[in-house]
């Protein structure tokens, strides 16, 4: 690691002499190995990022430039680069680096950068800044092929195109995003991956204009009507960009050298370049999908497979048998079918089964028209995700009360990913969309039963929220009511949902041996809200201990204190235990749970606070 | 009206002679200049649709096909043509025919559809059930150019060209939608536009196929090379569909021909239809925006523009103060500049003005990336369109805590567009936002000085609901405090916010006359709800009656509550008057209140009620 080492900031990596950049790399592929090898997190990605990476780095000052990392799960080589090696060693862990640029770990970061398809759009409001502020910095948008299909980036792509205003967008084209990319425009990018060599003829092409005016100006008719053959992606220069590519990802010289060009460009340009995902580590090179996100694991054997025994796999297998059970229900997922465990499904029910890439806008509109005809289509979909079809949510299938169910995976708690994925905000959110119901299982027993309901019985639609991971002790299956008394009490009334019913459980048996006889009401259905159940438990113990895992605006406590007060019952006391704003930091589940009191010792201590 | 009152059904319209149609179309144009001028309503787009869809019903059989039209303002026509020729007397009237297609009105409307750009999304939806059901049904999605920039178009275009599932998207378009278009997309369709004859060409060529299949074979390659020369809006051939197209959207007969070619081809075609808006009524055609959507008006004379005095104007003329004292405050919109008020701004402030077209996502993430870099935006929005925005204002506002101001018009009760356009959802859903403020000003002084307090002393995002239309009897300003006691009382407390302020002091004058002494504290803050002086009443007076012109869930009232049942408030009676799911039907506003007893007698019985 000797290159690498004596890299402390910009200055020294501008230093590096040309041809110790190939080693430097090694260097860095390494080390993002080791490093990942040992705490987990997005490790294919960034080794196909490292010399985009490097050349970004040589080229611009990426404490006064804004590079913009689309998703910000590519932005590891970004991080090692400004002053954050010693990071690594608690990458994605509890007051550790983070797995996502977050400026307030350096000046380098100018956003947050977790949901896809955002960094047009920000780049133009940062260039749109700079220009009326007259100041001098340059923005650069990093976007996989993936987030590139998001509608987002679309709106974002045809406003810059049109604005005249310097920046550079690059298309990180590693042919496959999260999942194989899909759509019209996926394979228009594979068609120009084996078109290389325009990018050269272009450079050699503008040079005429100086050279030999005349000539070039003659030529310029010929050009315009034929570079719509020459270049493949015509939709970039449609929609007013500079198109510039394909180059090659993995060479970092051309890179620098087309980046330079774009910077002189002063206009948007958009610069297509194709890397390898899992580049220079051959297991990941070999099976990309299995290294995207990873937990920790033996760098010389690589990643083992290990059958999934977590929430998205139990509902993956449900949805199969309803499935084989009734021709009408399908399976959609937004660039997460293995994530959402819907493999086996794809595989299983061919015909039935609709990744659209990431399009959550499209999938639940889609999904509401498929439901107009009769079908009966599940939208598999991670809880942060959905926050992007918030309005699809209420006029596509709320409105005409359509029968479409949400399997909202990685509700609550997510973990290492952090900020920007925390499952925070479904409840609130879910909860206002027209005749929504939503379920919350605490076990697989329980997300069995609850999605079976969903599809076989309700007819609008319905949501069934459920965590990243496994189950707890809790195995039952409670939830032919929509909300049991698990253990009975007298002093406070402890309401649980979903998976936080193990610390609950648990923190009532703690409270047993301290003498405070918590009533423990489990909820199955978290709206609307089951009110007999849990108004008669209030009426009796008069005080309320909530256990939320999702933000405290339109949670379940608040929604339970609407009802108290609403029936006229006066409480002696209130304790809320939630995620708060709903912006929660990464690092482990248990960590995060013992820090915001969610777990059984926090539950404990806030009866106790509550009893005294 | 000789032709158009025999036409009952589709049978008739079918058996129309050839040279019948263009009297039939004047007919039309004459009957919707007649019935719109006294009703008010859409009626420029209208009358550039009527060839169109007398084109689709003489191809289509529209109650068993699905046309869906987006957005569905554009669906008078086929309205008419539908049976409902006499509900046009009270269009969007309480109880009348409605402004948008409405699925419980006519099997011939299969969706509701008042948001744009989904159309190509639920069309796919229906293509797709269709198929795998073996149902046989043609599914169109008629999209306006501005709907089509829109991102959650992209993704459905995206989706639907690499499917192969026979659907039709006709484009019409009309070269300005509700404002002018914007982006790098609406200059490639203008170059269109101006290139016609493509239609034809390839039409002959295809015949080729059969005919001489050799010569066919043989020109294929040079055609494939060729044709993105020859046919400029190559993006919807890069994503897969088969582009036809332009075709003059006023010549019926060549419409027909090539709708009936577009079905035959069996796969996702999309048809390029340019039309006129206002087609046929000179004022029209001459001021389209001017007649996008209006109120009654004299046919003879045309609509007559009178200076604007309702919340919209006054929002436009006090950002204009607030940008001139301050170069950092910027205006951004999509599509809506002058529903907004923004025209002057537009007009003196050019540089700082930023219309972005139908993209409400990119418009919010944008204004995070100028809030990043020191800028003050301020995105002027419907209340119903921000919804789009939702994940948006949480990934890129909330969570860095920018500071970008939400102007949100038409919060509340929007009349007479009814169920998709109702501002239902805001307080709900901005109160989810890490971080936001939500300010409502109850008349204009009010919304001036919420406004330049949000962006002279605020700090992180902020939004201030405002309704459409004028203000009432209430002038004052009483916004220096959160939340203000209007009038005292003891027998219980009523709280307002907003317009509804107005009937609500008119309700306590009832009341007293009753001898119910009401406590009327009206908001300025709706969210963070200023918990100390209502709570203070509430204690007081131990009765609530909350006023809310917004949807139950995660209302003013359901804060009230919560707070109530936290702090240990018990309370004797408690009424909500709300907007309950959030879903209300089309109708003048006061005809709406009325029904929903959110007018003063409402408000006056509820609290009888109350009192027992």
């Amino acid at each position: 690691m000797s290159i690498l080492e004596n890299i402390e900031n910009n200055s020294d990596l501008r230093a590096v002499p040309g041809e110790q950049i190939p080693p430097l790399c090694e260097e860095i592929r390494q080390f993002l190995v080791e490093k990942v090898s040992r705490t987990g997190g997005h490790i294919a990605s960034n080794l196909g990022m490292v010399e985009l990476t490097v050349a970004l780095h040589r080229v611009y000052d990426p404490e006064k430039d804004k590079i913009l990392f689309d998703v910000g799960h590519q932005s590891y080589v970004h991080k090692l680069l400004t002053g954050r090696r010693s990071g690594f060693d608690h990458l994605r862990q509890l007051d550790g680096l983070a797995g996502f640029p977050k400026p307030c770990e350096s000046p380098a970061d100018p956003f947050v950068a977790g949901h896809a398809s955002d960094s047009v759009s920000l780049a133009m409001g940062m260039a749109r800044a700079r220009t009326l502020q007259k100041k001098d910095f340059d923005v650069v948008a990093v976007i996989g092929d993936g987030a590139m299909t998001g509608g987002l980036s679309f709106e974002g792509l045809n406003d810059a195109g049109a604005s005249h205003e310097p920046l550079l967008v690059i298309l990180n084209d590693n042919g496959m995003s999260i999942n194989e990319s899909v759509g019209g425009i996926s394979k228009l990018l594979r068609q120009a991956r084996v078109r290389p060599g325009y990018l050269h003829f272009k450079r050699e092409y503008r040079k005429l204009k100086d050279r030999m005016p005349t000539l070039y100006n003659t030529t310029h008719w010929l050009k315009e009507n034929l570079k719509r053959y020459l270049m493949p992606p015509g939709i970039f220069e449609d929609m007013g960009f500079l198109y510039l590519g394909p180059v090659n990802g993995h060479d970092e010289l051309a890179l620098e050298e087309a980046i330079r060009w774009a910077r002189e460009l002063r206009e948007p340009v958009l610069l297509h370049v194709v890397t390898v995902k899992g580049k220079g580590y051959s297991p990941a090179e070999e099976n990309p999908e299995l290294y995207h996100g990873v937990d920790a694991f033996d760098a010389r054997r690589g990643v083992e497979p290990k059958p999934a025994s977590d929430f998205s796999s139990c509902f993956g297998r449900t949805v199969m048998e309803l499935a084989e059970k009734d021709e009408k229900v399908c399976a959609v997922t937004a660039a997460m079918e293995s994530g959402t465990g819907l493999e086996g499904f794809a595989n299983r029910f061919r015909d039935r089964f609709f990744e659209l890439g990431i399009a959550e806008e499209h999938a639940c509109a889609m999904c509401g028209g498929m439901a107009s005809q009769g079908m009966k289509p599940i939208f598999a979909v991670y809880s942060t995700f959905l926050q992007r079809a918030y309005d699809m949510l209420i006029e596509d299938v709320g409105l005409m009360k359509l029968h479409v169910v949400f399997a909202v995976d990685r509700a609550g708690l997510v973990g290492r990913d952090g900020t920007t994925h925390q499952g925070s905000f479904d409840i609130a959110y879910l909860s206002s969309v027209p005749g929504m119901k939503i379920y919350a299982p605490a076990s697989f027993a329980e997300l069995r039963s609850m999605l079976k309901h969903a599809v076989e019985e309700e007819t609008g639609p319905v949501a069934v929220r459920y965590p990243r991971g496994g189950e707890g002790a809790y195995t039952d299956d409670s939830s032919a009511e929509d909300a049991v008394v698990l253990s009975e009490g007298r002093d406070l009334t402890l309401v649980c949902h979903g998976i936080l019913t193990n610390e609950a459980i648990s923190a009532v048996r703690e409270l047993e041996k301290a003498g405070i006889s918590a009533e423990l009401v489990k909820l199955n259905r978290v709206f609307p809200l089951p009110e007999e159940t849990v108004l008669a438990s209030l009426r009796k113990t008069g005080r309320l201990l909530s256990v939320d895992e999702a933000c405290r605006q339109g949670s379940v406590g608040a929604q339970i204190l609407t009802a108290a007060a609403e029936n006229g019952i006066a409480l002696r006391g209130v304790r809320r235990l939630d995620l708060g704003t709903g912006i929660v930091t990464h690092g482990q589940v248990e960590a995060l749970r013992s820090r915001l009191g969610l777990d059984a010792a926090g539950i404990v201590r806030a009866a106790k606070e509550l009893m005294g």
